[in-house]
Order: C-alpha cells, then sequence, then structure tokens
C-alpha cells in the first residue's frame, strides 16, 4: 500500500461533505483544472482553476514583486495547459500590505500584465484587501473543445513519460535563493538563478488525443509523478540518462553546491513543464505535433506496472519513497530551512547506500 | 464635480496598464460580474467574479467559521444575481491558519456546503494554504443567455429605484457585534442580530430586460447608489416613506441604540440585495415578474438629473456626501471602532443642522 499524502488527505477532509457537479467532467485529483461541461456542444467545455501565491511570499522565496505577479498568472495558466485549454482570461485577489509602497505596486501589476501579454490573455477582474502582507491569488478560466479530455487519468504501463522542456529550475532557483541560509553547509557561488518559467500552453494545446495522461511540474516532477502514480495505479521507471533532461544551469547549480541532481526534481518548488505520458501507437503523433509547434519532448522513462517510483544511482536503481518526500513541506511547516535540511539528509542516506528507501 | 472615491481610484491606477479582453462585454465597474463573450451563441456570456472575506474577519465582524464559509459563497453569488446569471459553481481558495480547529473546520466546510445547496450550486476546486490567519477568496462562474446584458449601467433620470428585499440588515449586524465595544455611547440591547444573507438569484434572473441598472448591496445601500450614481451621471431622490425598506428587527435595534435609520443604508456592510432602476414603461412587467418568483420589489426613490443623493430628514432634505461616506472605510483604516465613530458623529452633525454634507 501507498503512504498517504497529507495535502491529498486534507483536500479530500474539506470535500468530504461537498457534493460535485453533474456537469463536472474531472474526479476530485483528476486533472490540473477543473472541467465542467457547457450546454450546447458537447465537446465545449469549460476549464477552471485557481491558485494562491501565499507561501511562496511566506518563506522568502519571491522577494520581487514582479515575479508574485508573473506567478500568479503563470501558475494558473500551466494548469490551463495541462488540461489543453485554450485561456480566456484571469480574475485576481489581491492583498496588499497596508502602504504598500507604489514601486512595488508598480512592480507587481507589470509582473501580472507581462505574464499576461506572454499568455495573450487579459486580466478579466479581481478583488482587493488590505492586510499584513502580499498575497495574491489567480482564478484562470478557459475552453476546450477537444473530442478526447486531457487529465492526469489514462495511463497505463508501457506508456513513455515525457516533460515539455528541461525540468530542476524551480529548485536551482529555490536553491540559489535559500543557499544564504545554509553556509558553510552549501558552497555558495553563482549568485541566484533566473526564474520566470512561461506556461506550456501551446504544447498542451496539442496533447489531446496523443497524451494519455498530463499534469504540470508546479511541485517539482516527483510529486507529479507520485500524483500519476496513485491516479492511475501504474509505477514510473526513470531511463539510465534522465539527467540530460535537467536544465543545464540548475545542474551546474546542482554540482557547484555538491548536491544530486535528482533532488532538482524532489524539491516542490516546480518549473511549470507538462508532464505527460504517451502510448507507443501515439509517439509519432507527439514528435509531429512537437515539431509543428516547435518544442522538443523530452523522454524521462517508462510507465510500469509495479507503483512504484524508480530511479537509476550509484550504479543501481532505487525505489524512492515519494509520499515521504512530499509530506516533507508538512513536517517542517513553514520552516523551509527544516525542509531543505531534510531533503539533503535523504540524499546523503540515499548515497551512503544506508537507507533504501522503498513504497511498501 | 463629484468627489473621487478611494475604492475606484485604487482600481483604476491597479489595472491602468491592463489591456482588456476583447471578448469583455462589461467596462471596468461596469457590472458586478465580469460579462465575456462565448463564441457560437452570441447571447451565451460567462459571467466570472471574485470577491474575498478578509477584512470582515481581521476586525472582528465575522468571528463564527460558519458565516465565513456562508459568506465566500453568498457573496460571490451575489454578484452573478446582479447581471442575472444562472451559477454553474464556485472555486474556493482557503487559506487557513496553522493549527487550526478541526470543528471550526468542519464548521467552515459546512458553511460552504450550505450556502451552496441553498443556490443549488457546487463547489467545482480550490487550493488551500496555510498561514497566520484565516482568508477566503472565492470565484463564481455563470451563464447567462438573456438577449439584454444587466449591468450597473444604463439607468436614466426618472427611473424609479428598488430593492429586492429589506435593507439594512448587514449594518444593523454589525452594530450588534460591535456595540459591546461603545458602550456606554451605546446601550447594547437584545444580543446579536441574526445575518445570514441570501444571494437572490432567482430576482435577478428575472431582472434583465426589465431593470435598466443593477447591483448588489454587498457595500450598503448608499454605497451602491453612489457608484450607480456615478456610472450614469444621474441622482437618486428616497421618498418620504422609504424607511418602510428597513428591515423590521434592524430598525429596532437601532432605535434601542438611538441612532438613525439611514445609518443602516451608510455602513458598508450590506445585506446583498440588489438595487435595481427601473423605467417608468417596465414596471408592470417587474411586478408581473416578481409576482411569478414570489418575491415583493420595494420602492426606494427615483433616479434624478441632478448627481446628488437626497434623502428626507427632519422634515427637511439633505443631500449626503456619499464619496466622504465610502472613503470613511480608508481614512480609518482597519480601526472600526474608529470608523463607527465617524459615522455616529456624521449622524449627530447632520441631525443639530449644523453641517449640511452636500456634493459639489
Amino acid at each position: 500500500m501507498m503512504n498517504k499524502i497529507i495535502e491529498n488527505q486534507l483536500i479530500d477532509e474539506l470535500t468530504e461533505q461537498f457534493q460535485r457537479s453533474p456537469m463536472q467532467m474531472n474526479k476530485l485529483h483528476g486533472s490540473d483544472a477543473e472541467l465542467i461541461q457547457l450546454s450546447g456542444d458537447p465537446n465545449m467545455r469549460l476549464a477552471i482553476t485557481t491558485d494562491s501565491i501565499i507561501e511562496e511570499i511566506a518563506v522568502g522565496l519571491y522577494d520581487d514583486p514582479y515575479l508574485v505577479g508573473w506567478m500568479a498568472v503563470m501558475a494558473n495558466m500551466s494548469d490551463l495547459a495541462a488540461v489543453g485549454a485554450r485561456p480566456i482570461g484571469i480574475l485576481l485577489s489581491e492583498v496588499l500590505p497596508h502602504n504598500y509602497p507604489t514601486a512595488s505596486l508598480q512592480r507587481l501589476q507589470q509582473g501580472i500584465q507581462d505574464a499576461c501579454v506572454k499568455c495573450a490573455t487579459f486580466v478579466l477582474g479581481g478583488d482587493t484587501a488590505m492586510s499584513d502582507r502580499l498575497m495574491l491569488t489567480g482564478t484562470a478560466v478557459g475552453i476546450t473543445d477537444s473530442e478526447r479530455i486531457l487529465s492526469r487519468s489514462g495511463c497505463k504501463p508501457g506508456d513513455a513519460v515525457y516533460v515539455s522542456g528541461p525540468v530542476g529550475r524551480g529548485n536551482a532557483f529555490a536553491l540559489s535563493m535559500l543557499a544564504a541560509n545554509f553556509s558553510p553547509d552549501l558552497r555558495y557561488g553563482s549568485g541566484v538563478l533566473r526564474y520566470q518559467p512561461i506556461a506550456r500552453l501551446s504544447a498542451g494545446q496539442s496533447l489531446p488525443g496523443i497524451a494519455s495522461a498530463c499534469t504540470d511540474t508546479s511541485d517539482g516532477v516527483l510529486s507529479s509523478l507520485d500524483q500519476l502514480m496513485r491516479l492511475n495505479n501504474v509505477g514510473f521507471e526513470f531511463d539510465e540518462n534522465w539527467e540530460y533532461a535537467v536544465d543545464s544551469e540548475s545542474g551546474k547549480l546542482a554540482a557547484l553546491h555538491g548536491i544530486s541532481a535528482w533532488l532538482l526534481l524532489a524539491g516542490q518548488h516546480g518549473e511549470f513543464e507538462l508532464l505527460f505520458t504517451v502510448p507507443a501507437d501515439h509517439e509519432d503523433d507527439l514528435w509531429e505535433a512537437a515539431s509543428k509547434g516547435g518544442w522538443t519532448p523530452l523522454l524521462l522513462g517508462r510507465a510500469i506496472k509495479k507503483p512504484e517510483i524508480s530511479l537509476p544511482m550509484c550504479g543501481g536503481r532505487v525505489s524512492i519513497d515519494t509520499a515521504l518526500i512530499r509530506n516533507l513541506t508538512y513536517h517542517a511547516g513553514s520552516d523551509i530551512q527544516q525542509y531543505v535540511r531534510e531533503l539533503l539528509a535523504l540524499d546523503r542516506e540515499f548515497r551512503k547506500g544506508e537507507v533504501q528507501y522503498v513504497s511498501q
């Protein structure tokens, strides 16, 4: 039995007494955005999703208002991308600190506007309140009219696992932002990595009918794979050469700090690429669609029958307890230094071969 | 020239650099919910709105998690009602305090669920984060397919001004919650008034084509009228007997505390009725629709040419500076006691005839 995910349990508890809409086509946890049947055309579905930028600000990861604004848009657009939707726009609830400096407010709004332009979408409306600290909540809405639904469900053993672009930058950025806190444990080097992810909307729009399952890597690659594993009751086996899919600057930063590349997949600050599975008989379609769209899918590995996530390491293979990794954020609470220390300890134990984390 | 509204100015500043969607049918400030043209049927419009419950919690007005959950749904449904939309559902972003008691969480979720059942709608999805204090942001989505759009714009001099039900309970509730803070100034009497507004969805759905303008009284009646005044460049004249539209329990509570009934319209905690204007040649349609829907419109007065809000008082008539009243929340900041003291001072000056607030 797989260990439980505290976040999923919390969502289950929160929604326990809620009734589900008969118009809703996805199950709980079943897709990155909610999919709602509209009357009329049976293939016309509303895609809608909400995501807040709160904890990233609280733990000091996003200290630039421009990035906060950018991410409030992009995190939501990325959820639309993962269901293959075309965005209609976004609503923003902005909680501003009392006496927020005008220059900060302008940067915040500029980040929002630039992200909207990048996604060819619009701020439709919003709400503003004052409080102690900055918090942004976005709700993005879009349309999907493909014959086949793109969701987190549908993956089968044997399907190939791809990402829409290099991964690891979310966690490498977090490392570069927080590294100063960890010296002398971490040898802080080359300044802060640039982090400004772009939602993979056009890649996502090409995937319905090709990918068997899709999600974004908003919480990092291993969390995304863990979620797909639970929903589809399959496992995932990384290829021997999976590290070619790691963003090169991020890989260099990790090496500089002496930490393993797999930790760039394990941390829960993602890069907002799409992670998707493709049955063998759709691989040609994938490469054709990607070539037409000007992007390159990167192969990570394969879906397997046994529900475990298996990674080549130190010449062997380890089965990673992704539940333990996902639940670390809850165990460490809002103490991000503690969180990073626990991740690093995991890696050390791994490499010494002292502990082999296996899913039970 | 009318004095400026600080809230409107802030919204103007925040959105200054944003581009507007060519699919968006309402202007900024122009309607309670955003109206988005969907492709296909030209009358098929998405209505979408977001509203947060933050300040009501921070100032101690909502101390029951059930009410917080209820209002996170109802405040948003009320915005859908004001554009005549049928709800599809709501997304909720819940920011929970660390170590929030299970019993409180259950009451919060029960309030959400009960409000959804009351509106025959559904929680479609959401997001959860942890922080110092409880905050809820809802985003409601609905559909409107009437030939005529219902918005805040379209009212003309001569139109009758109605509310969909008794008003004043929002502020009477606030008074009853906060009165203990003001004794001995206020003679605190009969406990806390029950407050659990219900979004006027079916009333709203009957108004497109009948009402020339519509908004909800989420910020109190005078703020809503002030907003309609600015958008339509008309004023409003209350009838001599407008007080029959005040909720009776609320009127009694105000009398008990020795404060004027008009303050129940002036405070910015509303009752979520619809406030709408009706041209003379549509009044029959209104009464027919209301009778069919089982509700009774209450006449407040008429729209007039001069952009002022005129209220009968002490045998005469005063022109109320609603800009000053709306801006009080900003001047007082989050100090609600200061806010109430300033409102009460206004009333005292009014009744002494020492100050005649006129819009310039």
